[in-house]
């Protein structure tokens, strides 16, 4: 890393400097791990212990704190920790970047189109993909025939772009990310067991279909990825039916989250890890699906939806709700079924034991 | 996309032509965004409002709909709109194939057996593997020494094919998908905390074993894969101990699936999105595991079962049976189980009140 | 696989050989399909009549069984079954290894230091990077520059490893696990649904915030992976935001795990497939979490902890405990919620139909 003066620095992030501002930094680091050339990051009261036990000249500090008090020589104070966090790691961060070049080793397809692209070794982009100016593939990263990707991405090691897929400006796709694999989508000639479990009432008994073989319903629609999207490590986007399935501009998806085919995710949502949609679900704009939250198919979730870790959503979701439990019920409503669920088994031996006669006094005592 | 004509896909579909069948389409589309050079797809009463607001004059219509009324001037009935589909997007479909051929840029063992198949760039073919005529590798795909791979397949973008893998006829291979990796299997020399718990009668503190080191158990057995298979994006199947893992004639894996060790899934399943089957389970014929269903290690999973989204298998399921809720219960006592439980607030605050003393009259009143 | 005696094999396996131990076979099969030249794995009496079934002449079988009885001639006696196949597996696994080579179409940076390393086709190694004699990168494997990887590893195809990654000796990445992808962090200016959410009481509405952009913090911290780790297939670990990541000595990771950025896992941990660790939990030595456990971030989880599958931690877990459940709890409290839970619906009718008034005779009676 280059260094920096906690002036610089102060200013990159819109806060105050104090103290000795033409002090220079070279990274950052946990307060008590911090070196005396590094920023230490104690941006809450609970650092100032280990503030005192790093060797930090200079720290980023919440609002009100003593920085005198704590042994240092310069400091910054953040407002909002985790909205400075970003404005540092990005000034800190040296991703490596350049003009466009293409590594010697890739394979690029004649008709192809990578002006001002970086293709890092070992890249595969096919017949007539056009990849922007500016977007960087690092090594191994597949382009299928005639997919689009835009300026100033990037493609991180291991990416698979499959065909009919569009991906827009400033997207960041991680390690062994897989856009625009064929949907999961098969149908037998008659009714399958699937749809007769769906159909079913009480406990029905499946019997075997008579032609259980599964039809394959091709995948013709690819991918739509907005502007400044980011996909996660090994999570899969499915190419749609016979349109393309969407992610909206700012969405973050975090790492083996899978989206099936047909789904579309507005603009500026999270969603967390181990997530699944299934097919052509509808998600709203903003809303942040926690770890492990699973959506059904078809359904619509609305916008400004939140829902919490491990949460099975089996059924549409208005905007603005909070939602939480397997399956999912409103956050209210969920706290106090698993309270309640806690309390139960006590309940039910005060009831089995109300059941039983009263004993009668014992003659003896 | 090269055209047809509504007769010839008519035909294809095994379905009745209506009106001017000789028009000829170039793609398929939603209705609301057909151009008029593409064949809508409104296969219900649902979509005959979005076909009034697209341009298409040709449409594929659920049976009894008016299509005059609609304004197209051709139709296809499809009695199946599912079906239809699978049969229409496969001829719509426009992947490439073409004789067999070798990119230079692959690197393909002396030994390696590769006639008629074509081998996309920057593959990998280990020495003594084999790949049949009509196969087709995309680029960065790995196929270790020895392993064989049928005819007509596809294995897309970074798939890896592991030693001792035997992958049958017409089987399609997601981008990413990893065939073959190793088992997790390990054991301590005594008894383990995983061993303990399961052991474990009430709240058991679990203390600090002797000797905690994990002894890895290698997988020499690697995976069998039905003909007619498919598997999707960034799923695992890992190899088996002694014996393969197997998966049987028909059956797709949908994306995120992990498959453990030893474990052997029949034909026709189905096992949805972010399903996870741990080691030695064995699953029959025609099974349908909904989106991230988990099954437990070395459990009997019976043919024609079928599992919602979210179930959670912790011991053996007969044949037929419908299974929902985690811990997984037949379906009907799932559903009276969470209908209960979305009451027992209610019921618990009931009795609470029903244990206070009656209020005494306020001698006011 | 070459041959070995009943001998050689009892003595790696430090166990009693018993009748013709002389004899030779070329490697391990399950017992009813046990060809001559195969060892039989018998361990345990379950498996004393699908030996009668199989043609083996030799077995590894359970203390006190009758071998002669069994139809044997040969016989390993195995007090702890899986111990005894870690070390047999072992035995019989003819992976391939030899001095260190670099293949000629990897691209190998020229400041990388890889002496004694074996290094696959179409392998990267960026700038910098330094990898272990001993160490065998399979092919298509990526290593970041600058990243340092140990001695005698083994990273199978499609494996990624990002900057900033530190990797132990005797370490074992299965096929396209990630290694050091960005940390899915990202901030609002204001304050974000995600953090209303939290903070919400009752059935709050959430309305769209003024400025949804996310920002991103950026992961400067990389990977520390500790001696004797394994990560599996398809799995992803994430990079720390200005420290490591870090996962210690001897833990094993199953496939389709997610390890948020900044997570601290200790030693001799085995964490099963399809897990998710969000953000900045700590995990301490030897604890077991079981197939598809979800830990929410910010969390501690003790060591010697034990969780069954599907569990759903949202909350700190003490040493020891064997925890279940979603949300967890305590396993004797879980069962007991269970069983409680599958009784409830009977006890709801029970108690609607004491409440509803005694019917009055009929007079008609």
């Amino acid at each position: 890393m280059t260094s920096h003066s906690i002036e610089e620095i102060a200013a990159a992030l819109g806060a105050e400097a104090l103290g000795a501002v033409s002090l220079r930094v070279t990274g950052a680091a946990e307060p008590q791990a911090a070196a005396p050339d590094e920023l230490a990051l104690a941006m809450t009261p609970a650092y100032g212990e280990a503030l005192t036990r790093g060797r930090a000249r200079a720290a980023v500090i919440w609002p009100g704190a003593d920085w005198q008090a704590l042994g240092l020589e310069a400091a910054i104070v953040a407002p909002r920790a985790r909205l400075a966090m970003a404005q540092l790691t990005q000034l800190l961060d040296s991703a490596p970047s350049g003009p466009g070049e293409v590594h010697p080793s890739a394979v690029i397809g004649e008709s192809a189109r990578v002006d001002g692209a970086l293709i890092g070794p070992l890249c595969v982009v096919g017949e007539g993909a056009e990849i922007g100016a500016g977007t960087r593939l690092e090594a191994h990263v597949t382009v299928a025939p005639g997919a689009r990707i835009g300026q100033d991405c990037r493609l991180a090691a291991g990416v698979r772009i499959q065909r009919n897929c569009r991906i827009g400006d400033r997207v960041i796709l991680q390690p062994n990310a897989t856009i625009g694999g064929d949907g999961f989508s098969f149908v037998t000639r008659d009714v399958s067991n699937a749809e007769r479990a769906r159909a079913a009432l009480g406990d029905a008994r499946l019997e075997p279909p008579e032609d259980p073989v599964w039809h394959r319903i091709h995948s013709l629609g690819g991918v739509e990825i907005g502007d400044d999207v980011e996909v996660g490590s090994n999570s899969a986007v499915d190419a749609g039916t016979i349109r393309a399935t969407r992610i909206g501009r700012g969405t973050k998806v975090d790492n083996l989250v899978q989206v099936g085919h047909n789904v579309v995710i507005g603009e500026d949502c999270l969603i967390c890890g181990a997530t699944g949609i299934a097919g052509s679900t509808v998600v709203g704009d903003r809303t942040v699906l926690g770890g492990a939250t699973g959506v059904v198919d078809n359904l619509k979730i609305g916008s400004d939806v939140v829902t919490g870790a491990g949460t099975l959503v089996l059924s549409n979701v208005p905007s603005g709700r909070i939602m939480m439990g397997s399956p999912a019920m409103p956050m209210t409503a969920h706290l106090a079924s698993y309270k309640a669920l806690r309390r139960l088994p006590r309940l039910l031996r005060d009831l089995a034991s109300a059941k039983k006669p009263v004993p009668k006094p014992d003659p003896n005592d």
